[in-house]
């Protein structure tokens, strides 16, 4: 398990839009093979997908489009941590602006990668307790669709056509491994 | 539940490197407002992502260097779907190639997204059993590690910092529940 990480011989950027950045590395393996890969580069401090537990067991969901789907999502709030934020800020402000609830405590149940091959983004699963109704007024082009869900219905969630992002999988996971569910 | 997904007024691509593609759309929600996104094109096929089932309690897993993360990654055989192959024949294929093992049987479990605000991307999650050893040559630059991991042992599995992708925690979810660990 003590493999050598591979050399980074040399790195620039190939692409780069609005939002997205692409980096092409040329990589040298220990055993002396030579590759060129292409990476996106995500936000330095990457985003937070917070779970707000309502009760023992309830779950606020929400129903947004999801532009790259096309189609409504149901998942969990999530949003970029700001420049300057911490991970905690920022899932406190997502979960005021989502689903209109402020937690009083917020932990770091684990952090996730999107695509180990070509993405450094990374999403930190944040469980949030102690609620209290309290929004703010987010940046969203419609209201969402905030959804209660009994924790017990957990084959239902996994089995919704709209339920579809693997990271949504890891924090319903991580979640219900928490409340003794699995 | 029937919000009308928002009109696609106009759509174009502002990025393209050698494997990513990036298109900004303008859309107009039901509501009337009118925002500009950006998404990443995936491959039209999309990926599979394969879990082989050695015996009832037992599944291959790879540790391969991943360039997105910069470090090596714990997870399961994956690979694009090549123009013309079906998802059957992507498993079979990755599954020689990756983990040495010819499948008698796969059989789709689901298919995720991966950030469904801003990637088209869907990995197809598919269960590979009935094994016989049978490799074939793949095109890593360096011989990938067989890792065979016992299905009791999966909170090990998700505590592990080398297990990071949120479609291996939905593809490990949907093995357990498969094999009622969960």
């Amino acid at each position: 398990m003590s493999k050598k990480t591979p050399t980074i011989l040399a790195e620039n950027i190939t692409a780069q839009s609005r939002i997205f950045t692409v980096q092409k590395q040329e990589l040298e393996f220990s055993n002396g093979t030579q590759v060129s890969y292409e990476r996106l580069l995500g936000s330095t401090d990457g985003a937070v997908l917070i779970i707000p537990l309502l009760d023992d067991d309830h779950v606020l969901l929400i129903r947004e489009y999801g532009a790259g789907v096309g189609r409504y999502e149901l998942g969990f709030p999530k949003g970029k941590v700001d420049p300057g934020e911490t991970w905690k800020e920022a899932s406190i402000r997502e979960s005021q602006e989502e689903v209109g609830h402020l937690p009083a405590t917020v932990r770091l149940l684990d952090s996730v990668s999107l695509a180990a091959g070509y993405m450094t983004h990374y999403t930190h699963i944040v469980l949030a307790t102690d609620l209290t109704e309290d929004d703010a007024e987010g940046d969203e082009p419609e209201p969402l669709e905030v959804i209660k869900w009994h924790l017990s219905d957990w084959h239902a969630l996994i089995q919704h056509p709209e339920f579809s992002e693997g990271r949504a999988y890891a924090a319903l996971m991580l979640l219900l491994k928490e409340r003794n569910y699995i």
